[in-house]
């Protein structure tokens, strides 16, 4: 519990993994947390479990009462929350917070809500390979960073209040603009989950002549392709919303591939290793830093 | 200890995490166990842990007796060792073993080598993340897959030894050419650690622009950045002793890429579902086979 952050009713809107840990990590920040899901079984879970104490599948019902609102769904979702409905439903000094991929058609919905409504984008770097609320876990953004955007409703107390909650989680509050933020994860997200999916059907046009290569793959595949296993619409999602820093993060890499490609090709063993070294060490110094920030 | 292999002397030449585990995995299997390796801390650790039964420097010397020897080693030193040493050192019907990472030259070695010796090329599909005897593991090669690669120097007898020997590792063997192997491995390592590679390489690029980049970047970016790690002499001798098949992935890498990338800048969102759709359902078909075959 964080003495900085206390909302008398919190709603959070999409009971999934993320929802769920929101839930359980700000269980003593919140007189009541209510929960917005469209699904029978998670509500019915999320109540059984004390993850909530409320839930419904009505979303003006859910967040009618609510001074801090978070969002947690697809981006597109979110959008169209943002867009079209919520701004009506929210009592005036409501904070919303939301925790789509990426935030720049989020902020600028957000920016266009009611004055009054206090409002900031956010996205946790953090994830687990399950999904769902039954994996729901109240350290999952602990030590982790949280992205947070300001809008143009975003006011200096609606500030402080969004930095308190991102405390309250054991987080840590990362300020910056949605632009940057959204280039920032097309390298370190989007680019990884495209060359993930990329390799897979790369590996699979080789299976078609050699199906052994299924077979002989091991842990270095493993890791590779386990993002292309993520959800397609949550992915398409991201990447729809993101196209142009993901165009240009794709730019860089083809640079780079090319590079190293002939290099390769023309057996220059000397500019090969040249071109390794520094990333091996870029990797092995990064992995010892998040590693740290994770024992944390 | 597996019936159907023994030998009175086994020599592994080269006690890294890969000879360290043939010994543990192999104790049962030999009379004897002989280490060679130049580093004096990594002798005496294999042999006060029991590892092997002796070590020693001296390649001439740690096989003269031997009447199976295996090659562990990074891929040119095996080629050096076969090529320019080895041959007038082994007694006549030794089992000469390898288990360099790319094929191709060491079986044309290996197919030079004086008539009476009996030579297969060989491959364990396995790993882990730390290297050195220390990290010995008796049950590294177990349900993993081993690949095996004729060579003009594999007589029936030498392949049904060698066969022996996978099995009595626990290990599934894959018979194959060795250019057959060699393309295989191109698809499912060594274009994945180009890629890796690549992608930090990009990512430090970002760096320099914005080093937050290293801040935020979470549990994807650890899986896709791993195999960058990975020791640039030993990754340079992998992809220079396979140029050619490399190259050929890399072209189909970037055609599967570019693909992609005219789908997400068109925004063609059915297109970009229906290329990420196949990549999802092959990877997760892959985990479950890949787990369950762990499993056993």
């Amino acid at each position: 519990m964080s003495p900085g952050f206390f909302t008398r009713h919190l709603a959070i809107v999409g009971l999934g993994l993320m929802g769920g840990s929101l839930a359980l990590a700000l269980r003593n920040c919140a007189d009541t947390i209510t929960g917005v899901d469209p699904d029978t079984e998670t509500r019915t879970f999320a109540l059984e479990n004390g993850i909530v104490n409320a839930a419904m599948d009505n979303l003006q019902q859910g967040v009618a009462e609510a001074d801090t609102v978070i969002l947690c769904a697809p981006v597109r979702a979110i959008t169209a929350m943002v867009e079209r409905r919520i701004g009506s439903y929210l009592r005036s000094n409501t904070l919303l917070l939301d925790i789509g991929s990426t935030k720049h058609d989020i902020c600028e919905a957000m920016g266009k809500l009611p004055v009054g409504i206090m409002a900031m984008g956010g996205h946790p770097m953090t994830g687990k390979e399950v999904s769902g609320v039954q994996a729901s876990d109240a350290g999952l953004y602990k030590g982790r960073p949280f992205v947070l955007c300001p809008t143009r409703r975003t006011t200096p107390a609606a500030r402080l209040r969004a930095l308190a909650l991102v405390e309250a989680l054991g987080a840590v509050p990362f300020e910056m603009e949605a632009e940057r933020h959204d280039k920032l994860v097309a390298a370190i997200s989007h680019l990884p989950y495209i060359l993930s999916a990329t390799l897979v059907a790369t590996v699979a046009q080789q299976g078609q002549t050699d199906p052994a290569v299924w077979e002989l793959a091991a842990g270095g595949f493993r890791d590779m392709s386990r993002l292309a296993g993520q959800d397609v619409q949550m992915m398409g999602d991201i990447l729809s919303t993101n196209t142009q820093a993901v165009a240009t993060l794709l730019a860089l890499f083809r640079v780079q591939l090319a590079m190293l490609e002939a290099m390769l090709v023309s057996r220059d063993e000397q500019k090969v290793a040249e071109f390794l070294k520094p990333a091996r060490k870029a990797r092995l110094n990064w992995i010892q830093q998040y590693e740290n920030g994770a024992k944390k």
